[in-house]
């Protein structure tokens, strides 16, 4: 089968874009790419993936794979969108490897992009991040996407003794990290306590453990070994793929602390890159809330069931950590533009393993992994890269 | 490379289901698919695409990757949803395709769907659609999706004297064909002169020169040739697959009286197959509007630029024609689920090369072709079918 690599990623800064529409961030994605990828022409691109969760909803414009190809300067290649709610971006990256797989395409952009902030109403913001949920038998009993995963972070308190010095210190740790990341939405400190203390949203989550409403974009450019040298001499490879489902709702889950998705989705990721997770030093790992990264330090296998919390606050995934976690900040603190996380999750790991890094965040592994999570766990895709 | 077959095939009948919700369509897409094939079972479906326009805009509900395959029974299969505007359900059967040639699966599901009577405001209806085009550049100037198509009929009739009459024609083959299709919307045929006598929607177009808004869901079972001819003996091969895009503003366009991506679109899937315009019998097209029928049998070779028109007035379309066009009565009368009828023309086709239709509508054909538009043509696919 035909081996894909990384040969560059760029990504906009994740702020509250005011001025600046969807299509603006998108094309500087591109635009910044073809800057750091200089030995690449528009010309060669002949397919373009974005992931995106909710334009339709949130600015009224669907059909963003055309939009990005024509607003990019890469007509007529063919575009293509793909949803997998929060894990849309990662979806992008996972289609855009098995388009050039299927071996009709050498070359693919992969875009991630949304722009949350023109919608200024909280309860729309809510109630779009609600969809990726069961529209029939969750939303309409009134249940939030908030309020979903504080039901999650009370049977994993439940089960196992977690408590919400634990999942702050995920915040913490996120929070520290994008101090040095320039592209950071959040560029501030914050103790445990700070954290602990935050007002709260929905019981034991706190403003500090939710991640923000955010606006940007980033791209990778994926290559079939056949061309990927013409383009750089250090490519990243992806060396596995996995992607796995759950039911929407929260009630047919066999069990609320952990997520059976991101177990099977690390298991295919692991079995194609053949590596156990011990190998995997640097981690991108999905952060909605402070107990998802919990919750995905366990299911993938880095620590044992329960032993996530105490791990975080001992500090074993800090940079340098047993395994590094969110190194870029996370989606707690680098922001989280729906559809533009799993791309630059890849563009994090990318550059970790070329050491293209600030140095304070340098996690300096040979083995990556990005993790994404759709919904409340009903989509997740788990990608492992190497040098 | 792996060569791609259509094992299986079923839709649900598009109409206003007012009882039914899009979870409830796309729950018999499936379960009608696997009574069809009977040979397979649930747990050989590693990959479910679904294609959809716009559901987050619709019912609120995103992420329905994982709720087909939820819904469907086929947990923990990855879920994966595409949107390309009009274009969705085509661009879900082009997903399976290509991944089923990554060699990573050798069985797809792929399920087109939408709901949008649940939406009673014809505005809002209106301001879904028109999300297929530029929001930004056009949306806001007041122009809608049905006046943006009134434009190109405008520079069509001016080119080359296209009249109404020659677009009536369109409108009023496809209704006579959905007579005899126990799953069209329309099951009514109209003469010309009531064609262009109807209502007046955006000038030269009237009520009867656009399709409806409609509910359904459609599905076709995609194997590799390892594994086909365990489920079926009479696969129909998916012998090529064209994708190209075109600017999302019409203002950009190199001319309004005929799409570019069309025209690309075809060229990719024509090659690949091996065949030149006149081997197809048979095609599906897209007609969201009478207009788009002429300039897909243009674009894509069956007549010359200008010929579209009089060809059909003619009967050359009709049933056993040159080339039978929209045998199942095409977006216009077998109905206009979005995401659905991509999907919902490959049903056909593989129907129509089985000798599976209904008598009266059976083009006897051995190649067949599948045309779908995203938009104002922003996106075209096209795919080419054989026995």
């Amino acid at each position: 089968m035909v081996k894909v690599g990384i040969a560059a990623g760029y990504m906009t800064k994740f702020a509250e874009h005011w001025q600046r529409s969807l299509k603006d961030l998108a094309a500087e994605s591109v635009v910044g790419l073809f800057e750091e990828a200089e030995n690449i022409t528009p010309d060669r691109i002949g397919i373009t993936i974005v992931g995106n969760m909710a334009s339709g909803q949130l600015i009224g414009q669907e059909h963003l794979g055309p939009l990005v190809v024509d607003h990019g300067g890469l007509l007529p290649a063919a575009g293509v969108k793909v949803e997998a709610a929060g894990a849309s971006g990662a979806l992008a990256l996972r289609t855009g490897y098995l388009y050039i797989k299927s071996g009709l395409y050498d070359v693919a952009l992969v875009v991630g992009v949304e722009k949350m902030t023109d919608q200024t109403r909280s309860a729309k913001i809510t109630s779009v991040l609600s969809s990726a949920s069961d529209q029939e038998w969750e939303l309409q009993t009134g249940l939030t996407f908030a309020g979903s995963y504080a039901l999650m972070t009370k049977a994993h308190f439940e089960k196992y003794g977690t408590n919400k010095r634990h999942i702050a210190a995920v915040s913490a740790k996120n929070h520290a990290n994008a101090v040095y990341n320039a592209k950071a939405q959040f560029r501030r400190a914050f103790t445990i306590d700070q954290v602990v203390g935050a007002a709260m949203v929905a019981d034991p989550l706190g403003l500090l453990d939710c991640s923000p409403a955010s606006d940007g974009a980033a791209a990778v450019l994926l290559c079939s070994e056949k061309v990927i040298n013409e383009i750089t001499d250090t490519p990243v490879w992806i060396t596995g793929s996995g992607h796995a489902s759950d039911s929407l709702s929260l009630a047919q889950r066999e069990n609320l602390h952990s997520m059976k998705a991101t177990r099977l989705a690390g298991k295919q990721a692991y079995e194609q890159a053949g590596v156990e997770p011990d190998a995997i030093r640097v981690a991108e790992m999905h952060d909605n809330f402070s107990i998802t990264e919990i919750l995905g330090i366990e299911d993938l296998g880095f620590f044992l069931p329960g032993q996530g919390g105490p791990a975080t606050l001992d500090g074993e995934t800090q940079i340098g950590g047993k395994v590094t976690t969110n190194p870029s900040g996370g989606l707690k603190a680098l922001g989280h533009p729906l559809g533009a996380t799993g791309v630059a999750q890849a563009v994090e790991i990318f550059k970790q393993l070329r050491r293209e890094v600030e140095p304070q965040r340098q996690a300096d592994a040979e083995i990556g992994l990005t993790h994404s999570i759709g919904g409340t766990g009903s989509t997740a895709i788990v990608h492992v890269y190497q040098r």
